[in-house]
């Protein structure tokens, strides 16, 4: 199978199974946004979860924070995004469509090595990149009047100039006159920890080294939002900034850089589908960057960034605020602006770094000699599962389904369950395959004799019998 | 103590303590706007998980989703948010601060009571509903006038005409151009889970009746938000839509009022604090609906709401998309809108209830022969509690900190614990009585010879003596 066809077919079986659905999809949707379904949305919650509790409840000096998506707009001429969060773009007259420059050379090169121009498409590239590294807009424009690169809609090359596009969303706050404050949709979610560090390490008493975590969504008015839930407008970051003293810096960078390589690897992502990207150019307020990649289908791509930002966003609230954001280190009787090494995840990438590895079809063998089938199974991590167990009474009547219900009730507040009578017992295991359900168990006429039911294991599709009261403490131990 | 010293305790208990800070803070804050700290995010979480398991996980019939905030603008067209979600205000032409028509004349009925002028504020008040009723936006400038309600900060009454402000915040999805879209931030989720209505009910083969439960953010651009975290313009929802055979719908209301009431109860409010305010005057759509209210310090508040919306959400959507919003019921063998219950509950309110009902100030005796100390302690469940356990060695040397150390590193798995080596046992239970921690444990000399701990109730401040091997079950038991 090829990997576009794969990454259709794990898209549309994210629909049809109540994982991911388009936003307003009865309105035709609503571009790079997306609703969870009531699959997805466990899942998703699965990994949130998984996440905190990893970050916050079992490392005693990271705390967690939960600070608002509207900030004070003063936030991000600190953080340099009012200046510096923009994307350079063009339109064209003819089609009115508007392109990211990047976009569309890129995609000029890919046509380039289609008919096999591969040097060509090289040097324009990097032609490319020296040009947006200078920040250079007439140069890009030049390069695309060059290359004759043509709008894919209308087929002119009528451009506008190249400018500068911000990714931020902007609302306005209080009522539309004099007094309305015009003010951003938080493009991520780091500077609401920033913004509060003080507060936090004063009522919390903390000392260096200590962490702040938080999970939130962030927004960024992205002109080519594409690949699914990949790149979306509206999107949730797992973020946690770890303060320590300057010149401990980069031993902490390689600390998290490693365990956050391990909790990818507590998702049962294996290691050899994730490697590190190291940035080969620096932000200019970084001394150290990584991204964690991950082989998705349409190859790998960041799933999680560890930067090592030094003091520089402590430093600029503190000048454009004018509040001390210092921290006086009693070990060395010293106060300093501590520096920060950032863990940065996204969610939604994660859930679909998830469902991509889980996502397998296979050919099984049928009732028919000879005969194979093709089934489709989300081999998720049970812990990460949306329902844990599913209980099927074999046929609708002869008592079996209150029998079911009587272990479904036993079981529902330990963890998620789910009850189905409806269709024969192959196809309700497949459903339960399709949405990673790691157990299932049916109530058969044995059960009433004997008080034993089968279990039936989604990964290898073996079944055993084991007795009702076991149930709840084998499942139980799976998703630990 | 009064109630509005109680109401300013609590806040500035919320702050002292990291439960809750102004957001962005540093920058003097944005108005109605607030982040949660380190404890406050937490407890908020605590009570997040416990609405989400109770409505989904305990629920056969409900599955959760999670929708994002963005949606196709024709969504809040067919909810009539466009049109109707409204707020009439006013402006003082000599201060240029506008009001909100309700809010004005109602602080000034309040002055009239003051003034012992009962009958004519009544007066005023009913009037007013009147005029509000019938959208008389003339009306309501002619009661300012006719009333002589001046401007608190010109005190003139120097007015503009009553206007309609709409209460949605917007922005613009795509590029700044003739192709980028008005979309709003939701007001509310409830229509994340209708226009999803289909895509559930079929990927998850949903036979009615069934819920679909959210939590998620909302936003409105209240004019006059106050009160604390009580009304603000950023908050977040916990809505549960259940759909159901017409004429089965006031069942079912009936059913949700009870179930409802309960889980508040089940947060550790009294049920002589809790009461049902039944809506006097229906919303056009709805055929029944009731307020669950909390006994606030500043009086009883809507904490919930627990509506019967008939099938207006669905026929809207189904207007306004052009699709069949509709299910077939093989029960009666007939195709049908559902009928729809809703049940919304504020999660900020609901924080600020069991912040408000935990939070007391107790005199209590100290070593000193007839002297009493003011301890303040939240009576936070043990379930919600942002710490289950502290854990304290009794001084920081002879190996003491290492036991209490090894006992953390057992709890810290099982639930959330927190260490702390500095200043005298004392203090250190009084600022985990702050945050609402129902077990610290101390470890001194005598536990290295027999492997016992002292175990302190916050709320008895009792102490016993207990094996260490005790401890986790102990506090898990009574989380559960």
């Amino acid at each position: 199978m090829n990997n576009t066809k794969r990454f259709q077919d794990i898209i549309a079986h994210c629909k049809e199974y109540g994982f991911i659905f388009p936003s307003s999809e009865i309105y035709d949707g609503l571009s790079a946004v997306y609703d969870y379904g009531q699959f997805g949305a466990q899942l998703k919650k699965n990994i949130k979860d998984h996440w905190w509790r990893w970050m916050t409840q079992l490392h005693e000096n990271i705390v967690g924070i939960d600070a608002a998506i509207f900030m004070h707009p003063t936030t991000w001429k600190a953080s340099g995004h009012v200046d510096n969060f923009n994307d350079p773009m063009i339109d064209n007259k003819d089609s009115k469509k508007r392109y990211r420059v990047d976009t569309l050379i890129e995609d000029f090169a890919e046509q380039l090595v289609d008919e096999g121009k591969e040097a060509e498409a090289q040097q324009l590239l990097q032609q490319m990149n020296e040009l947006l590294k200078l920040n250079d807009l007439a140069g890009l424009k030049k390069l695309i009047e060059q290359y004759k690169i043509c709008c894919p809609v209308s087929g002119t090359c009528n451009w506008t100039e190249v400018r500068q596009f911000n990714l931020m969303f902007s609302t306005q706050l209080g009522s539309v006159n004099e007094e309305a404050t015009e003010i951003y949709l938080r493009p991520e979610t780091a500077q609401g920890i920033f913004v509060n560090f003080l507060n936090v390490q004063k009522t919390g008493r903390l000392k260096i080294p200590f962490g702040i975590a938080q999970i939130g969504k962030a927004f960024r008015n992205e002109i080519v939002a594409r690949q699914f839930i990949f790149r979306m407008r509206e999107f949730e970051q797992m973020e946690m900034q770890f303060f320590c003293r300057p010149g401990t810096e980069l031993e902490w960078y390689a600390y998290w850089k490693e365990q956050r390589m391990q909790w990818h690897q507590s998702l049962g992502i294996p290691a050899d589908k994730l490697r590190y990207h190291d940035h080969e150019k620096l932000a200019h307020y970084a001394n150290a960057a990584v991204d964690i990649e991950y082989a998705f289908p349409m190859g790998y791509k960041e799933v999680e960034g560890i930067h090592s930002r030094t003091d520089y966003d402590l430093r600029r609230h503190q000048e454009f605020s004018g509040k001390k954001m210092q921290y006086f280190d009693p070990e060395i009787n010293k106060s300093y602006i501590p520096y920060v090494v950032e863990t940065s995840v996204g969610l939604d990438r994660t859930v679909l770094m998830v469902i991509s590895e889980a996502y397998a079809e296979e050919e099984v063998p049928t009732a028919q000699e000879g005969k194979t089938d093709t089934r489709t199974v989300l081999r998720l991590a049970p812990h990460l599962a949306p329902i844990k167990l599913a209980v099927l009474p074999l046929v609708k009547k002869d008592g079996l389904p209150d029998i079911a219900r009587k272990i479904m009730h036993d079981c529902m507040p330990a963890f998620h369950c789910f009850y189905e009578e409806k269709d024969t017992i192959g196809r309700r295991y497949r459903r339960q395959d399709a949405i990673g359900t790691p157990f299932c168990v049916t109530v058969d006429y044995q059960t009433k004799e004997d008080e034993t039911v089968t279990i039936r294991y989604r990964d290898t599709m073996q079944q055993e019998r084991i007795p009702i009261r076991a149930i709840r403490d084998k499942v139980r131990q799976a998703i630990q």
